[in-house]
């Protein structure tokens, strides 16, 4: 059997801590520490939609995606420095967004825009996970902080949505990957789910060896157990008042 | 029943047409048309590598994608233009790379990059898919070349890979979508798959309504059934000497 | 005398062939092929006009060029990918929308813009000179599309316009320079001229010896030639019915 | 009297506290909050210098500032999305790194660099002064680091550095300006200083309302207390073992 | 005592020579001439503001700062051509525009902007402070412009400002410093100081060796006299007729 | 006949000047004022050669061109600041740089690259003809320098280089224009030749109305006089010792 590195079971996640109002200016920020990645995620509500959806009456959802230099123990030089944004960014961003709006209903929220900025502080594998579930509850804060200044009259919000990491690691499925799992993992599979139990992405990629449909079936598996805790931490951190 | 735009049976391909050495100059170059998507895709072999990988005695494949601005029904910016190359152009190239060094063995490659650029030449739906089935061709020709010049020792490729895309739609699993079903599609699954039937990539995002484990099953089926059809004409118009 | 690499005569042009309606999205297009020279011109009809023309009720004719990256026997890295138009794109881009611009009258588009996009799939020399050739033949069907759904009352087309090259090799004046010829000649001259036998565009560069005034009255005499046999065929496909 | 927002002396200093050791990776780090803005500094040791610096045997100190998108009240665009430093960032930047530089060596670095990477996660002004105080702490941190590894011989740090800002608000000075103050004063006034007691930067900035020597002379006296109460907290703090 | 490269006295300035309308198009145009330091200053009279000021009826005042490439002793790449503008000119753009709004009533200019163009002819220590110098006699005699045009109603002029720059050599204060003794002094100190003999602006910073208070002290009654006979000239080239 | 606006002949130049040696620190530097086009051209010699010439003991000749905001009636946003080198830039850089070249022996250089920089502080019509003229007699200076470091031991010189523009206008030819001349002339020649007669480049553009074969002659019999008149200045000012 495989020794994790830090003597987990196969199945069993790192320690999960949401921690909501962390910072006095955004609409809904929380930071959502995973073992020991660590995400600042904050929702800032504006008054204006993209070019492509004026006019339209509905609202939009989007993230955006950053490392700090020293989140990790090379250190990323700023893409502000290089002028350039990366593929793996861009990927992240996009991702995020799109896990977010499946469980929102854009048309609820009028021309607005939610913006979710992810800022990783600290990087120890599934940084882009743990930027789902923790902007899951920044965004749901957010629109409380719209509903109580009544800027909407529904709840916009259709669901949960939480996000979780497994890979194959030594032939066995894992799950919630650390950096030193991520790194010689054969394969690699993101699950992103919502409170009902659905999949709203699922991206499995070999990053070495092909998998099989058991080893797909095992990760799903493993996968499931994962977001069902973060979906009950979401809940319950969500229960006590700002 | 849901009735598709051209007719076609649930599980039923567009017609596919691979057609190699389209060009004098690549060491290897398709033209692969699905339907009514064609994509050029030629493979340059480069006698060096990327700066992370120097010194260390292995080769890289890589892949460059882009769509001619009239590919599409309105017309498309360049991205050399605006200066900027989209989100979505990023994530699709990794892709396409990422599927292709899983059949590959880089270190028989030497400091070597075998550099695959996809210019979709018209899009209807599918075009990152049509782009690995075509590259993977491409390259086992830039292959050929490299063995006929006696630059490797050892046949590199390990196995074949392909890709094809299977959606949901009005609630009904169909595979191959053309632009028309894709942009109406509820769930997009994007699947890459080996010769001897293993995942290389699986890329399922809900667009708008979240997916259950059945609709995700039938959806792989389908998507095998493509796959299966892919790799044989591949195998067939590799038989031909170019 | 001179041999030329394909064995033709010093005034003789490769085998032009110009194809319409290669794409079903653009409301022209064209491939033209010139010997081994393939671009690929299609028109694109916007409902706007560039900033500095706002508002005057005049149409605007503009240019975009590109190279595929193995269009060439090298491969040219993406302008998109080193985030940087190369001086010679702007200056050909320039150079085909001044082409087209002399034979249309702008006033009768209203305010409208028509967009050439001229892609090079396979380079062997005079690729600016047949991207304007096949660019005049892409717009006339676009300004046709437009008449058809009573955009305009007025034919704006006042005139062809074709291009040929000329060169000055080993001392002798040739027609329609081929990659290697180009790469090796002393003089290079671009001829653009209408269907009434004015020149629109006259670009002599001494790539190492300068030239003399007899030089240039050859060199004009031979691209008098080549231009009124473009000019022929350019007649001859627009009589077919798309 | 000029009443303060939060009721402090004119002479007053809003609360601080420096945190070490905050980061896992990083060769120095520091949290500084001084009222309500936080900024984290941390510090890299590369062992390579600027290119104008190559081949001469001497290190260099540097450092890169940047805010989180939601430090701020309103949403602050990344620079890394609009592609641009702004010119605040540039200067803040260069002032941060001479006045590191003042009070180091930089020759008994060895080819070596300090990189500071203060990432401001909170602002409610004095971010650049704040950056500069946490900024030495973590600076020795990783020059003691550096030490631990051999790979200096002699301490390099030649004294402290603390910075503070002062401005003048209706027409009274005030130490330490926090957002409210900052953003009415009419004078702006920066002052970077050693341990012992001399200047390393003064920038003085009339906003709206020029200043007399009286003005000047009452700030500097303001900073001065000031700065000895922050010099006197990074000694109490570098006594702590890590 | 120290020996200054042109045998200066330690208090004496370079000569100092302005010349007005040397542009014939730009609404005020100066060449300031400061010993080797010749810096071409325009102003442009635009009917616009920046977006952050729009609607409010105010103007606005801002610089832009360029070097000729070979305005120096070593070739300076263009940063058209480098495609980044250095934080140096950020910095320095940023103090000429603040220098030239303190002394004028913005509300007075209606939504109008004044952009100062500093273009630096040839650079011999000192380009910033006679940037400042120069462009206020450029920015009276655009504001004439807009006088004599009815344009605005009251002067919005409301004092002088000039520039100057001292610094600490071999331990001595010394005015109005060329490049030679710029680049080895140990402190560098820019005074921007109005008519009526206030501050705008005090730069000082320590490029070696922190300065003490008599230091500073030093500098400023240099400086201030170095004022004086920039703001007498000034006043004498604004008597004459343009 | 046409009235020219300052009363010209139509075949007479604007008074021409050259000054030499005005910068204190290029290797070759001229003041060229034609009329109102007042250009610096400056020549600077550095120890390399562009990438793709390394290596081969040859040397390089190449040109960058600017025009200072002011230099024209309506100000011109600089490069820098917009982030992007305008299309007709890289074109009038490439157009000296391929003039210059023409006329010199690259293998008696050495990999040693001369730089023309050519900045216009004053626009009149006719800058990138006036900047050939201007440069040639800077590129001599710098090669005369070059000589006397003993850093070549022949003259790479082989000719002289001028250029004149030539243009149709209310349907007579008239020679060098004027910017109120360019800009309503129906037909713009730009011809560059060598002191013995023969052409180096020859670029006619019909702005509006195509030109006919005579025309074509009476331009070039126009430019031909005023290119004998640049060359005999160019002759005359390089015959007084610096």
């Amino acid at each position: 059997m495989a020794n994790r590195p830090d003597g987990r079971q196969l199945d069993e996640m790192r320690p999960v801590k949401i921690t909501r109002s962390v910072s006095p200016y955004a609409e809904g920020s929380v930071l959502i520490e995973i073992g020991g990645t660590h995400v600042m995620c904050t929702a800032t509500v504006e008054e204006s939609v993209p070019p492509f959806l004026r006019g339209q009456g509905n609202g939009w959802v989007t993230a955006e995606y950053g490392m700090l230099p020293r989140s990790s123990s090379i250190r990323i030089p700023r893409e502000s420095a290089t002028g350039r944004i990366k593929g793996r960014t861009h990927e992240i961003q996009r991702l995020i967004g799109r896990s977010l709006r499946a469980v929102i209903d854009l048309a609820c929220l009028g021309e607005r825009q939610i913006i979710l900025d992810c800022d990783v502080l600290q990087a120890d594998g599934g940084t882009r996970t743990a930027s789902i579930t923790g902007s899951w509850v920044a965004m749901a804060d957010a629109v409380r902080w719209m509903s109580e200044k009544n800027m909407i009259r529904k709840d916009p919000l259709l669901d949960q949505v939480a996000a979780v990491s497994i890979g194959i690691s030594d032939g066995l499925p894992v799950l919630d990957l650390c950096y030193e799992e991520d790194s010689r993992a054969d394969v690699d599979l993101n699950l992103v789910m919502t409170g009902t139990g659905c999949f709203v992405e699922l991206q499995g990629t070999a990053e070495s060896v092909p998998f099989t449909d058991d080893q797909l079936a095992q990760m799903i598996t493993l996968g499931k157990k994962g977001i069902a805790e973060l979906l009950a931490i979401q809940k319950r951190v969500r229960e006590n008042p700002l």
